[in-house]
């Protein structure tokens, strides 16, 4: 028997180190066949990324960024995004990440989804978005090492590129994934 | 001018600690708007996961796996999938986990396709790939603590539960995303 849908009991905690961005620690746990093993995780604030949709002409439209990314070495196409504050609600967040970003606010904006970053060893939650109803109502309002150029793809286009590069980041997959499977029901 | 396509340049990198699972390093980036910043970012080996497909009846069904996972704290349902050996081709490495984590050996290993994890702070790159042609040839193979339990899903079931608990890893809707755009050109 695998004992694989088993929970595990942590024993002991212990911090490692902490990188701002996330923390590490150690967790001693005692598994359902008896046995304690150390486990390495990272506490990370929770993610949210938000899928802005335009319609125009009657045709629907996705507003993306490009930014360069520090651990990838590369430019990578994405959806607006970001940490979510202490104390401060998953949409909230989504429509802040938007409107610094893009200068874009949100009429409404929709929870399609959440999942697990990496449950392997990421301990936080990475909720998606979508927001509609948009108005330009700023320019971008960005950190000092953020720089973030804006586009506008047709949505047909924008999922059909999602997983090849620069569309190379698995969250915009994860996210896309819950934006389709929104879309399918939305239009039974 | 946002500069978001532009590539940064490395000018320093110092190794910070090295949890087995992962190394953490942190870069002095010289940026295009002509300012340096420091980054920490996450070395890891490759991971590969595999959507093993069974053909019976005339239906497809998959093959996934069920374990705890000790950055989350709960039980997560996956495709079998884990890190890339040394030397080793993701492919290998996909019929490995493959082999190990269910016993079943697979005639044909298709690349879906490759990405980033996340790109923000992991090196490392995310393969995807399917598996046909599959005969059981053996018991499962884990290392002392993995405790794994094999499910098979019609794959249309599957799919619909991919976003939801059990099935709250983001990695695998980045699988289920190349997977569906695979059967979505190979249906064509």
């Amino acid at each position: 028997m695998a004992h694989g849908t088993e929970t595990w009991t942590v024993t002991e905690r212990r911090e490692l180190a902490d990188y701002r961005i996330f923390k590490a620690a150690e967790l001693r746990s005692l598994g359902p066949h008896g046995k304690e093993g150390r486990f390495v995780i990272l506490d990370a604030p929770d993610w949210a990324v938000v899928v802005p949709v335009v319609v125009r002409e009657g045709g629907r439209f996705i507003l993306s960024v490009r930014q360069y990314r520090h651990g990838s070495g590369v430019v990578s196409a994405e959806f607006p995004g970001g940490v979510v504050e202490p104390g401060e609600a998953p949409a909230a967040a989504a429509a802040r990440e938007l409107l610094e970003e893009t200068g874009y606010s949100a009429g409404r904006v929709v929870h399609l989804g959440s999942c697990s970053p990496n449950p392997a060893f990421m301990a936080n939650t990475f909720h998606v978005f979508a927001a509609e109803d948009l108005s330009l109502v700023a320019g971008q309002s960005l950190d000092e090492h953020e720089l973030v150029d804006v586009e506008e793809t047709p949505e047909d286009e924008l999922l059909a590129r999602v997983g090849e590069p620069p569309w190379s980041h698995a969250l915009m997959m994860t996210a896309a994934w819950y934006y389709r499977k929104w879309r399918e029901r939305s239009d039974l």
